[in-house]
């Protein structure tokens, strides 16, 4: 039965059962004069319940909470056999969200950027279940996760049921931020989530379809025809480029007595768009949307946003104004989700605004909680509060001096510990640890060869500032993912032989190195197929050529090779016959 | 601007403008490693706003109400320059409707099977108009419709206008037939629009993912994973099939565990399903539903349908059943519109269950108004009412007798206007009609080279019920929208040249031949890659090979180029990596 009605995938993984040598294999099929590449990654099928089957020395139970950027990549990358894993989400598919920006105008579609997490997780050879529901409160005393279904159940009310964890990875996410404004949540679109796309994209053709009728007047056609976008960070900026495409490249040719009446603006409450990308690239930015007409509108906050028109606040000049609107989009960065709140209060973090946890992922104040993603930030240990014992650690003969031979043995933990000590190093442009104290001691110390306390300090005193938070970005989130699952995979090997630096405040090593985020560049899409990059090392790229670079980057980035077909498919799709406007 | 920011297919399109011959552009691109085949159309663009902007003759105001096949194909074929059309429809977009079975498993996608009205009339010569809203009141004596959007309005309420009409086209269809059953509204899915395949799409994921929590008990999970199809027709059985193959190729290998709770049952309320079918095919159906598991349950009559269960009532015994379900989906046939009610009781047709029109698609009662395709019903003019009226005309010289030349003088038109008699001969394998009289006379009357009206009764007194009602297929609804399209393109023409037959209660001729519907055949998709066809001349064909010729002939019929990759594309996306099945 299952051989008979499998898919051609599911047959080419069985026919290759026996070889697993053959791990990897490549089907090339031509369907009626097209190709698709089929890249299967060949695994022998039904082991994972034939595990389940056997009678198994007690598993540890992961429970993963989510199923975006952070959790997938946690579970892609988990090989260790040891435990048993639990997935809990409203979301039974992984969305590659960066790609939503596109779905809104129907650039790629829905389907194309999403891939069931249980075909994510069926190819590994442990017993990893997914339940579809919300988890509402997390119990530390008792670990266990409360959850509750997110459909209806006949009875009314919602199935809820708890999960015993041994370790416990919260990956939620976030959501958008409104900052209390008024009225945002009930007449804005939010940008997070793929039904939020989907929205986007139904109300975009719902206001061409109301200002087609005969029975409104040109005034009326000129505000449903006017497209505000809230924020002027990447997505919002990427949006308002994408919309921008989708007008004037599809719609104005479907509804052409309409183009009069478009208008696009984009408000950014600081005075510059892309603010944390290069200024060359903000620039440009600006200038491009200058030439499109997107009109972009700095320096102002929206106070309120009602049905019809949105209320702003000029920074500079406190004056008020309002513009009328056909559809709004709210792009303004992330807030905590009510769930994390309640979990911070519980755990002692209430005063804070966003969970935090230590440079290994652990929630702080609680144990084996790991908390990655959007949902939590690195609260990253200041060298200045660990100085006496960072230079006791240091001084082993207790002489209260350090010279160098001392020093040499703990400047690879320290940094190690400490990442702010290495991007001074790289601001600075200093090469080593040494120099830091020579340059900051002045000429004459440059020959002392012994440190005491207060010199260390004064050295180490600037290193602080160069702390930063990471950006919640799919990057980020991503190697969180990656990290915590190759810790969970040499769990068993660095107890007994810890890899992290010393415990300056304890004894002996931490288990794990920490978390170290690797910045691999940022993109800027700006419409008209020209993209604009900010790469390591400050490198930047604009125009045609980083479009394609961004064609390839995402392209290979993408989960699977079947969202890989889709979603090139879909943009050879767009390049033949444009996007489509239906209304469904 | 037009230029630089238009697709391909455009730029294509606007390349070739200047050379009219070349008329068919096919267009190959090879996007990273796959193939798709554009085939462009072209023809100058703007054109259209052109026209309009010209200072032009009184046009005619023809209204399309509805996007369907009748109205699609009427639009498409419409190539009279002096009609001004205006088209009014809740869809801005015209479906495939025979995939949307296909649709409700991810086999392809809904966005693969439609296409936008403003996309297919926008390369019309003439000007059309879209206007996407409601008819909720046809005003005859003013020639008015009254439309509402579907679209509230900032203020509350919809927007409401009237259009004006010289001829009136209704093709909105027809909604699902409830048959008043309790519940069946509230309850159960119908399969008549691409949002209920969507929906049904969604609904199936919920039940896997809520019988997949821990809370549910064993027997729960088996109610729900029980999916019920009501209605045995083509669009039941398809959707049956369907669902069928989708659990077993695709949805086993994600939720293994849910493999044991799994149920499809079909009722039909007839003694087997695909009754329309020749009895091969239905056999042939039956005992494949046998094999897959797929119980059918014929005799019984829905009597109720409650949020969690459906209430049968068995025609012979009486007994009543309850079968508690987590899906169902309902497709009994069609029901007529309210809309199309009000209007009926406004024509006088209120004590008709469908809308009537003659044998020329004009609506009985009023003049101008034209229905087409599901909405309507064509009420054939019987031999029998006519009989003394067509001896009239016949008998050229008043003898009360008939002979073989008066006779062939109006058997053409005779055949022309009563599609019953051509029914009537084949049924009786006549090659002629005076064979008929012949055979019905016995071997005395062969001799005989006159008639008189009594026996000319008797020969055509059968004839009459040879008369059916058409189907309401895409097929049908698809032939009217372009014998109605062909008409209007030859109205002048055929004013003064009537090509119609003789009008024999009146005088003259009819202005254009009556509507005469031509079978091609039908398909029964059955799953697992096997189709069921019935051809022209009662052929049937019935496996794998008839997959293939389903294949292409829904290929072929697809509306667009676009449309065609896509579904094609789907086609190969489904073989290789099988149905997806995120709850998008």
């Amino acid at each position: 039965m299952r051989g008979a009605y499998s898919t051609f995938y599911q047959r080419a993984s069985n026919a290759f059962r026996d070889h697993p040598s053959l791990s990897k294999l490549v089907v090339i099929c031509t369907i009626s004069g097209g190709g698709l590449v089929a890249y299967s990654d060949v695994r022998p099928f039904g082991s994972v319940y034939a595990d389940a089957a056997q009678p198994t020395i007690k598993k540890k139970k992961v429970v993963v909470l989510g199923t975006g950027w952070a959790s997938t990549s946690f579970l892609k990358n988990l090989k260790d056999l040891s435990f048993d894993v639990q997935v809990v989400s409203p979301c039974n598919y992984f969305a590659f969200t960066p790609l939503l920006p596109s779905v809104t105008c129907g650039t790629v579609e829905a389907r194309s950027v999403v891939e069931p997490i249980r075909n994510i997780v069926k190819k590994k050879n442990f017993n990893v279940q997914f339940k579809e529901a919300e988890c509402f409160k997390i119990d530390t005393n008792n670990q266990k996760v409360h959850c509750k279904s997110i459909q209806n159940t006949n009875i009314g009310g919602k199935e809820e049921f708890t999960v015993d964890y041994d370790y416990l990875i919260i990956a939620m996410g976030a959501r958008a931020n409104t900052f209390n404004t008024p009225g945002v949540v009930e007449h804005a679109h939010f940008l997070k989530e793929v039904e939020d796309a989907q929205r986007i994209r139904r109300s975009i053709i719902d206001c061409f379809e109301r200002a087609s009728l005969p029975s409104v007047s040109d005034e009326e056609r000129k505000k449903i025809l006017h497209f505000v976008v809230v924020g002027g960070g990447p997505t919002g900026v990427e949006f308002a480029a994408e919309l921008h495409d989708f007008l004037h490249e599809d719609l104005i040719y479907l509804y052409p007595d309409l183009e009069q009446y478009i208008s696009i603006t984009l408000l950014e409450a600081g005075d510059h768009i892309l603010n944390m990308f290069d200024k060359r690239i903000t620039a440009f930015a600006e200038e491009k949307f200058q030439r499109d007409g997107i009109k972009v509108k700095t320096g102002s906050m929206v106070v309120k946003v009602s049905d019809k028109s949105i209320t702003l606040k000029e920074r500079a000049s406190g004056e008020t104004k309002v513009l009328p609107f056909g559809m709004v989009v709210w792009s303004t960065g992330i807030g905590t989700r009510p769930v994390i709140m309640d979990f911070m209060k519980q755990i002692g973090q209430g005063n804070r605004r966003v969970m935090a946890t230590d440079e290994w992922l652990r929630v702080d104040g609680v144990t084996n909680v790991y908390a990655l993603g959007d949902c939590a930030t690195i609260n990253q240990r200041r060298v200045i509060e660990d100085i006496a014992d960072i230079f006791g650690k240091a001084d082993k003969n207790k002489s209260g001096k350090l010279n160098v031979e001392d020093f040499n043995e703990v400047i690879n933990d320290i940094i190690e510990r400490y990442p702010q000590v290495e991007l001074h190093l790289k601001s600075k442009k200093l090469k080593n640890f040494v120099q830091l104290f020579q340059s900051d001691l002045g000429d004459a110390a440059k020959q002392a060869t012994h440190l005491d306390i207060e010199k260390f300090k004064a050295a180490l005193s600037e290193v602080d500032s160069k702390m930063k938070s990471l950006p919640p970005t799919a990057q980020v989130a991503a190697q969180q993912g990656e990290y915590l699952a190759q810790c969970f995979n040499r769990m068993k090997e660095c107890d007994e032989n810890p890899e992290g630096p010393i415990r300056f405040r304890d004894s002996g090593r931490h288990r794990f190195k920490p978390f170290r985020y690797k910045h691999l560049g940022q993109f800027a899409p700006l419409g008209g197929e020209q993209t604009a990059a900010q790469l390591p090392g400050d490198w930047v790229s604009i125009g045609h050529s980083t479009q394609w670079l961004w064609y390839s980057v995402y392209a290979s980035k993408l989960v699977s090779w079947r969202t890989r077909c889709l979603v090139i498919g879909d943009w050879g799709r767009r390049f033949i016959f444009g996007r489509d406007s239906s209304r469904i």
